[in-house]
């Protein structure tokens, strides 16, 4: 107990070490799917979890049932209009199961491939009776100190609305007590609204994660100011390449949003779309912040590599000095340390000490003048 | 007495204590609010004051009440056509009191959200029956040589005008004389004039904070040119990093003039918005000088690295000269002090001191005859 | 046999061999046919075959024919709407059996001109009866660690499919399967579901290339972190400069599928559209991913030039130290070489060893602790 | 005399002197009017002359008139249809006279606040019965080698144009002389006319200024290729801070003109507005000169640095070639000085100087040799 | 013939001179008009030739007459529709001349000034029954190793096409071969194809240019990374500003076909057009070019200054390896060269050679291992 807490203080006390521990946030790239036929359902994303979840919430104004559905037919009964139906799907590896809650459902072929495509890009795309909306979910860990990202697909019906996620836990544990607590708006409003709370609680969580990253920066900067010999170049490339890979993921999420507030109006009722354009501008403000905090982790760069410089020149002044004043002196000491048979000087009486270390003195003293003048010193 | 005087003279004298002293904004990110329901009212700023004070301006062409209302029920009466009337709420800490004013006039649930969540980007939003404004108010305070922020949202109805801001002390008081007085255009035209008034001067303002931040880039690139040693990369970093913030806080005040100026004729008479136009040239203005500043910091820095890559160059020329002259005449000094047996140069008479010196003479003027052919001297 | 395994061994565990002998991709430049009447068929491209190759497949959901033709004429028969026809023309340099082809299909002399341009930027033109397509098929051959590149431009007919590639081998044998075994949407649908799985399956195969590289820009951030003085910074331009040419290629495809996917409404059926703004979603995320490696190689290559000066700054602090050091010394042991003819410390008792290496014991010590508390240690 | 054309040859000579005494534009930033009620009526620029000056020019195609008028009501008399009347008033710190004149012709409150307003921003303004334009009329003025500026306003009337600057003394001279000999077309056309060739003159001077610039960017290129030693970068910084400035007054021109040649057609005839769109060519061409200059410029800085660290590289080998050589004879002259009671070499009959200069030599070519072979030499 | 075939020789193998003789592309910048009145009409280009040389084709399907004309007035015969008539005007010095053929044609003055002005932007202007095209020639001539840049000035008529050019010779050889041989469509066609064929042409040679900048960035990238020492930064440069220079010719020939091939289609027929679409598509390819080649260019120069600090390592370890291992000998061999009068050392029987060379040995040994386990070695 002791221990753990010490080890918290430590973690407190050197930033470094925290920001060595930190795991960066990898880059997804293989799309391992070429060649195959457009429409192939294809998990391409890691497996999080044996079974598929399915969890529904069925909802009106007066009631709420919650319960984990096994057989992907049970959710028929769930598309009528009298209740809002929340479906929440976790784990997508069991392409046999998603593809017969799509055909339950209605969707197209190529919505189900995205779904199943964890490198999807954020998108919105409308279909005839329903809306699709592809975001990626991001949530700083704590205990981890990482950054734990996954792909959220959420398919808008007049009736209901379905999440895909690639794993248990998400960030949407505050909606569930909203939802069964029955306060506020959250129950009394349809689909749309369930919807856009879903969409506004993700982008919330980008300010979280964004959070970490300013956290880390302004760490950086206050490293680079009071100890630069501590930390390396690489260590500011590190929350870099976070910030390139977090504006891959947040950017796009801005259009999407900005999409539905001006165009989708179809699954969303008019006093939803005030909530929706509210959204919104927590999107811009996301990609403001990721802008801002590119630029100075830039300044933190400069700083980094300037505090080099100066060291170096440092370094090279220390140098200069110590060389400009030993090298004449040793030269003239070699001068009285040659063997000619006639040197008068080495006989005078008061050649040495006095003599000596008076020129000695002298040049030295003409040194530091000169380098004072020119204020090395 | 005369110590302040001495200390104000030793200010003006020696810039870089100024500069030194200066306190950086900081940027504000916290967004406690993650995971509540949209529309929670909850009051993300610091807190100022004790008591949220409501102050009230109604006036006429002819008349003009002032009065400090302590129950938010008494803003009932202003809401009437015979007069305009301006509510300044200051301190934003006590929810109750500001979802009261809320409720009394009718905002939506996201316009007070948004009014208490001091972290909100200026923006404009029309509702049906009022118009939502929301700014930074920036003014630089020079007794404390720092910049203050706080946010400044405005609801401007038909009749009347309220100001919601975080802390007591705004830069106001020249639209309170002007009303009071009574001269000029200020009381004889509705409360679309007032509000254009208002956010005239918040812009008015900003031009005086840039002033100062050009102030500091001026005496940053005096002092880079004429006394480099003295200052470091960081405290040029420190300005970029405040315009940086300034941007974020200014550049969305040109849209907002925009829309307001060209869309949301409804709220503003014909003849105002000439005025209105007005301002949205000085908010232009704004942002090109954050543009032009930032050019020129960008060309101090530069100065200044070079600066600092002049120095080095200096410094290893000079060693590089003291190097060159004495590190061959340390070895012909060298070769007279070896003891081999026989070296009949030491036994000649003319040997030392004519000789030697000589010798060295040569080798030292051939030196410098060699570095002035190079330009090094 | 053994030997191969072994040098394929030595390849993997040696990534900069790997590196070294990459071969990049060659910038096609010369257009050499400065004035020549417009229209005019020249081939400009490499001759890789010795006869023009022309492979038919005439399909419809019941039945499909492959065949080799030899003489042009042939393909009048395909031009009936019975059945969907994908001519793919591989070879290019006979100009004669092109305009032979393009005079049976009633294609424009500037199409033509187009197909024999190999240095053609990706373009989509709408004909009266036809469009034309033009993109770069782009594939990495692993066997000779390469990106291979080629011409692919294609006529969308009603009834039928033409490519004119410009050597044997391309990406679309998963295609070929596909169509043979009938199975899926594949042989169902018409001319304009063909024209988009081949467009489909070339962006596809970007996403290889994109991986190749992606791949190269990885091993070079852990050289560059772990052995930087094994790679120069000639190995990041050759990426930086690949993806400088993928760029050229890849980047006006988005606009090309995006046209396609928005106006050119009368070649394709609104089914096959929904395909093709799929496809245009990968075309994004292909700009996409072209930025992001950019911006990261940009990184990578600022690493390395820091690497290169911490490690100048290492080696100057060693120089620094030692001299700093020794100079001294030396100069001390200089004056008891010297030989003045009474210098009393020679002849005291103590001197030698005693006093002479304590007094270098003392300067060396102040020295280090000087050093250390610069932080040179 | 021979003085006079001695120093203006020594000028031609010496370019860096040139360089050194041009006197850099100033920013001009300080707004002083914070505060103010707007279109309250303060003049924020310099007082240059003692009293107003207002010019009369009244002309029909057959007669001029020519006027210095005392009292702004006499302007009174000029509006009517019959003559074209150019109004010119130098001077702007009399507001009683400026204020008078508006109120007689008819300007809004704020147009006349801009035209007090040196720091306005340059813009076109459509009012009811006239066009209110806004420039910079930039000139420079080769007796002081510095460019003025000062700011000209402009209001298009029907029958009538008024030009307001700050002071005595323009670039309209030749304008001038036009109407008075009253060839061409000149004094055949209309007020509107007259104002395009006001424009037009302005945008001319831009040239000037900028040619002057260039040449100052020419200048610097020479010096920094051929005696990079004798400038420093803070002289390319003040070029670069010149573009800055200029770019800033010039660039809204081009909208400005933009906007008149497009839009504003009430107040310019349809055979004035072709004219106007060759204004528009210049002022194209201005803002492209603009881009171009700031490129170069930043490739002379560019060059100018990598000048400076040639030089760096240049003395650090000089210095590591002196310091290769004879750092180890010094060591070998080391050796033979020690006093080893039995050093056999000492007494071999050819150890000197035949045996020691020998091996010197060796040692010597031998480091030449190897620092040929590495391009040193 | 040998002396020229071995200069030839050299030219080829030594690449650096053909580099170095290379006479960049001067920038014009001298506009002396500065002050005159609109639409006068003075020659701002050189003098290239004595006289005006008008060359008029006339030509049918049928026929085709070649003829030079002395005076202007010649031409009128020309103005019918039953013949294309292509006029051609080189040297443009005489003003009275360009100015009655203006009269005869009824130019307008404005594009008769823009005709004369020859730094005029490149540009289309559209008048009631004449289209006014104008451009850059740009010819990169082999034999002096220069690029050659004259304005090309085009009216098109509905019957004829005049072309003005500054000097004899231009790249148009090519298309009075087309229209004298009769065969294609170059003479089937009308005024407006002539002109398509000028203007492809120009842009054609574009391409030529381009090439051979490419071929410049080539050789210096091979020299960067094969001879860096043999090459400066001015040498890249020049080529950046050649460049510079390009770009400001050729970006807006892009907008100038696009508005030809969009807007004007008065004077293009739509088959013409077809045509013009497929100029365009080379005028984008051009700037794609110029933009590729910019990068290029940016990263060979990232790669010379790279070297250079390479080179600057290289040379400061050999300095630092030599003064780390000879500084320690040296003051060891001071040491024994003191002359206490007791160090015990000297008299010992193995001092010297054996221990004092082991001592050299194992401080040697110690410093090489040191610096390998640094990998300096």
């Amino acid at each position: 107990m002791v221990k753990k807490q010490l080890s918290k203080l430590k973690q407190i006390t050197d930033p470094i070490t925290d920001l060595k521990k930190y795991s960066p946030i990898t880059l997804s790239r293989k799309r391992p799917k070429t060649g195959l036929a457009p429409g192939s359902l294809i998990y391409t994303g890691k497996v999080y979890t044996d079974k598929v979840n399915i969890h529904v919430m069925d909802y009106t104004n007066d009631r709420i049932d919650e319960i984990d559905i096994e057989n992907p037919e049970d959710l028929r009964q769930y598309n009528h209009p009298d209740s809002v139906t929340w479906i929440n799907v976790q784990g997508l590896h069991d392409v046999s199961v998603i593809s017969k809650i799509g055909e339950l459902l209605g969707l197209h072929p190529l919505t189900l491939e995205d779904i199943l495509d964890t490198n999807q890009r954020p998108k919105v795309e409308e279909f005839e009776d329903h809306l699709f909306i592809c975001m990626k979910m991001i949530n700083h860990v704590e205990a981890h100190n990482k950054v734990d990202i996954e792909q959220m697909s959420m398919v808008i019906h007049e009736n209901f609305v379905i999440c895909f996620q690639e794993k248990p836990g998400d960030v949407f544990d505050d909606i569930r007590t909203r939802l069964k607590n029955g306060r506020g708006r959250a129950r009394k409003r349809g689909a749309d609204y369930l919807a856009y709370m879903l969409m506004d609680i993700v982008i919330d969580f980008y300010y979280e994660t964004l959070d970490q990253v300013w956290a880390k920066i302004e760490r950086l900067e206050d490293l680079v100011v009071r100890k630069p010999e501590r930390i390396e170049l690489r260590d500011i490339q590190v929350v870099r390449k976070d910030l390139i890979q977090l504006r891959r993921y947040m950017y796009p999420v801005r259009d999407v949003v900005h999409n539905i507030s001006t165009r989708n109006a179809q699954f969303f009722s008019e006093s939803t779309l005030m909530f929706v354009r509210d959204s919104y501008d927590h999107a811009v403000q996301v990609v403001e912040n990721l802008d801002t905090y590119r630029e100075i982790l830039t300044s933190v760069m400069d700083l980094y590599l300037s505090q080099l410089s100066m060291k170096m020149n440092e370094v090279m002044k220390v140098l200069t000095i110590i060389a400009t004043i030993f090298i004449p002196l040793t030269f003239i000491a070699g001068i009285y340390g040659m063997n000619f048979e006639s040197m008068p000087e080495l006989g005078w009486d008061w050649a040495y000490p006095q003599g000596f270390y008076a020129m000695i003195g002298v040049v030295t003293v003409i040194m530091i003048i000169y380098m004072k003048s020119r204020k090395w010193l």
